[in-house]
């Protein structure tokens, strides 16, 4: 979960660094580092974001073409400076930075104590350069010898990067379950966790697979080593990314550039795959598969997070428009409990970034069974993405807002999509239903422009509303998911605890919270079991809560007795979640603003997971 | 959710009605009231619990023979004076008490109203006895006639009883889909939620079919009819319940005798059921359907609550021993969806009194779809326990504390032997890890007796983390669900707000809300995954987040960093919940009584929802 930069070359390294840090801050801000080789070992870090690391080195010397950077995310001890990376061993040759977990450091750390080795911070990672450090020095071992042979006493996943100062002219790379890729330029060498910080200087890249070890000098270029230590010829792909689509043109918040952006990532989601004048929905991924989709005894969905969420709409969808069962798990549970899977399930895995570490963990154990595996993502070649054997990518650009929008819309349209074309293929459902939905899919980007027009009205329940501590979010039926989904974004970025539940399940237990302190937002938006939704907001409401919501145009009922409603336009019932989703991505947007918080960076989270 | 209860004899009504509203206020207390028919009709009624109601009549006539009174748990209209039952006319001539929901209230108060008829609460209950008084004037008819009349025009759920000052001599109740029964004592006649009011005067009594209207004289006796008006043959049964079992045995609360009583209750659930001596699981409503259980394509739980909670640990026990597939669904969300079901499939519902609606409107659907239900209850001879094919009694006797303990316990041990028997019997598991499961379950009622002795460890716990306002619990595997009940049983009876986690979730969100002010409560007993939680707690504890662990005994790894730590004696892996919910049910106990809580009695709250 943190993010890795090295170079190599003949420019100076510092400043290519911090900012590859800076692009990779999506990745985690708990503290950051830099070391540098200049005749010796220069290393500089700071707890905080990588703004800080900058101002640090301001009137430091830095000169210098070889380094590496780091800007963390803690898992072992907490973000300070002694914590930052690059961590050192002891004697003062080797800087390495790592994103990941190594599990079993306590035994190592125990074996080093004994040789003598003193530990300066709490994390994993310290112990792991002071494992190579020690194989080095017993052996008198090149670096990349070095690294190769602690490696494999490791147990964990990771992506590092290591200089030796008696090493001046190499720079060492590896990962295992972490994601990390190295930068080809003229005569220079990058490497990254993805391809942002080197992408202003070369599009010509090379993945490293699970137990690489990369060794790159000026003089040999880039040789890769797998565990057994034998080399292996690096395979270069030319990236097609454009680096200005990371900014935030114009808006205040990456998060609110990405909201205000989803009438068209929704549209990109469908592009070329619908036609309702064909009357036709084809996922080029799915066609591939067709018969082993239409066989399918059950659909299991493992994801995490938002995409969690995603999934289970997804559930709804399939079950009611293609009639297949589907089962959605946690990718984290999924993983230790061993799954009853058979060759005539299918594992769809949905994945923003790609890397999620929980995921991957799940879909290798799917492929272990023999089922056939699914990716729905949205980085293009991201480690999901390659492991899969079919997949529909949403196309919804990079995602810099920690907190998930159009990702979001855009793995429940694809979802959508998905649903559609297997209930035309099993023919579960009329002609005419399928045709009505398609058009009324169609549709839907203008209606999320629609609805992103209440955007003042929105602002304005949000500062009505900023001072509560807790939140409730209600829903039925499709919009369950969607309560759920609009707890977290409050969660993720206001720091109120918000907690979503299936309407109905509130007299279960959570409306013993509800007084005047407590905001209920409710999405009653379907018309299947709309009565029952009034009556849980009666209920509610008897209780003094304060109702918040998001209703049809031209609803009465609820309109009559909540404290403030949203309207939004309708569409057939399959569809709303698409909608309804936006003004609570809004309000979360709003109330975290409002509260002063960080809303693209929020305290203690990473964009994307990459440890479990 | 609401208590009724009535009395037509030769005894004051007054006191017999008092006593059984008394009783029933597990069913809800937000208000009560009583109507007696002497000379006129005397009404009186009052927000609060019974006890208020009682120091109300104590200076007024309240002599007659026959009466009715509710005790109200709200759902139209907040709970005060005015909304408390019983609800009567314009005339003056009619009281009636529901319990339930009337969903066509809007329409038939605008037509009423067209009429002349004037309202006095905000009650759907008030339009139903509206509807009655219109329909005996148009037609001059007996008021058994007009009630049957009136409930032809009603959609929704209730169970109700009504008196007419005019016709004296007779008591009318009616149900659909909420309990309601009849008790037929010397020359007296009850009517109750249950029967628990009656139960010191008779044990002989008429469970009322959903669409029977009874109409009740000393004359006649007890009359059915259905909503044709055709005349039903009242079927009378004799039950086997002692009054004294309802009473706190010397605890101070309920909840508290209920979590004491674990030990008994589980080995009650045993009770005849297990043998390690004969490598016996037998469950008899099994092994009538074993043929089908064993060629189940799929096993679908539906449940609410805490029943919901023991419905996943079913899943993981089933899925692990057993290897069929399992999907457990919120009942509410069940029955809208659409499932799919083939008689291949099998439906479980899990629900401790037998009356929740949701789950019941769930099994209707399922039997229609021509699937199996299998029930798993504590009330004998509830709406639920009749409606199922087969099932399993967990006879933990009765629970009156809200917040549900040993009927959780309880259902998780009948889900256990059910596991157990499936694997037997489809040989999933081998003989000898069948028998060490089995052994290790005669030995869970010791090991809950063992943990019960470190309550005023526990206590002291409570008094530590009472002031905080939020709560995160966490656990994987067997112990995700156990989180979530820790988490409800804190947000039931403390009103403060918890959220269960899968331990690996806490980092795609909810580790935003982790700060100084947030404990945690980790389970930690899992063999499985140890690894991957003791780096979740790393990660809480580098925020600050206070962690309480629940752990095995002699754990070292966590009891290091944690700020308090819980140990409990270990066992199979498949068998932990039952034992590591105990503490968090103790912890829950001791923080609402350090709050000040009503612990048996939380706002809002009923003890079962009979309202969808």
């Amino acid at each position: 979960m943190c993010g890795i930069v090295g170079y190599i070359g003949h420019r100076q390294a510092d400043e290519l660094i911090i900012k590859g840090l800076e692009r990779l801050e999506y990745r985690g801000y708990d503290s950051a580092g830099i070391a540098i080789i200049n005749n010796g070992l220069a290393i500089f870090k700071k707890a905080g974001k990588v703004k800080a690391l900058r101002k640090m080195i301001k009137t430091s010397d830095t000169s210098g073409t070889l380094g590496i950077g780091h800007t963390r995310w803690a898992t072992h001890g907490e973000p300070n400076d002694k914590n930052a990376h690059p961590h050192m061993g002891n004697n003062g040759r080797l800087a390495l930075v790592h994103n990941g977990i190594i599990e079993n450091y306590a035994v190592l750390k125990s074996a080093l104590m004994a040789e003598g080795h003193t530990f300066s911070s709490d994390t994993d990672t310290e112990v792991l350069v002071h494992l190579i450090e020690e194989i080095q020095k017993e052996g008198n071992l090149a670096l990349e010898e070095a690294v190769r042979l602690a490696l494999n006493r490791v147990e964990g996943a990771y992506a590092i990067a290591v200089v030796d100062r008696n090493n001046p002219g190499i720079l060492v790379g590896a990962r295992k379950q972490s994601p990390l890729l190295v930068g080809i330029g003229d005569n220079e060498f990058f490497i990254g966790s993805d391809a942002s910080p080197f992408l202003d200087s070369t599009k010509r890249v090379v993945y490293l697979e699970d137990g690489q070890v990369a060794c790159i000098s000026l003089e040999k270029g880039l040789q890769l080593r797998n565990t057994a230590n034998e080399e292996q010829p690096p395979f270069i792909q030319t990236l097609d990314l454009q680096i200005e689509a990371l900014e935030k043109e114009g808006y205040e918040h990456f998060m609110l550039k990405e909201i205000y952006e989803q009438p068209k990532t929704i549209l990109d989601a469908m592009r070329g795959r619908i036609s309702s004048k064909e009357s036709r929905v084809t996922l080029r991924g799915l066609e591939e598969y067709a018969n082993r989709f239409v066989r399918a005894n059950r659909i299991i969905i493992v994801a995490c997070g938002t995409s969690y969420h995603s999934g289970l709409i997804g559930e709804y969808l399939i079950e009611d428009l293609a009639r297949i069962p589907v089962e959605v798990e946690y990718a984290s549970e999924f993983r230790y409990r061993n799954p009853i899977l058979s060759e005539r399930d299918i594992v769809i895995a949905i994945s923003q970034s790609g890397e999620t570490a929980d995921t991957m963990a799940a879909l290798e154990l799917a492929k272990q069974k023999g089922a056939m595996i699914y990716g729905i993502v949205n980085s293009v070649g991201s480690s999901i993405a390659r492991l899969t054997d079919a997949g529909s990518y949403i196309h919804a650009g990079p995602e810099i807002g920690v907190a998930s929008t159009k990702a979001f819309t855009g793995q429940v349209t694809v979802l959508t999509l998905l649903a559609l074309s297997l209930a035309r293929k099993l023919s579960t459902i009329s002609n005419t239903y399928f045709q009505t939905l398609v058009r009324e899919l169609e549709l839907i980007p203008s209606k999320v422009e629609e609805i992103l027009k209440e955007n003042d009205h929105i602002k304005y329940i949000a500062k009505e509303v900023k001072d509560h501590h807790n939140a409730l979010y209600l829903g039925r039926g499709y919009n369950f998911p969607v309560a759920l989904e609009g707890a977290l974004k409050l969660k993720e970025i206001s720091y109120v605890h918000a907690e979503g539940y299936p309407a109905a399940e509130m007299k279960h237990g959570p409306i013993a919270l509800i007084d005047e302190n407590m905001p209920v937002y409710v999405t009653a938006t379907n018309k299947s079991a709309y009565d029952k939704i009034v009556s849980n907001v009666q209920e509610v409401v008897a209780r003094k809560g304060r109702v918040i919501a998001i209703v049809n145009k031209g609803e009465k009922l609820i309109a009559k007795i909540a404290d403030h409603v949203i309207e939004i336009p309708s569409t057939e019932e399959p569809l709303t979640p698409l909608l309804s989703v936006i003004p609570l991505q809004l309000l979360s947007y709003h109330i975290a603003v409002e509260l002063g918080r960080n809303v693209d960076q929020p305290r203690n989270l990473a964009k994307s997971v990459t440890v479990e």
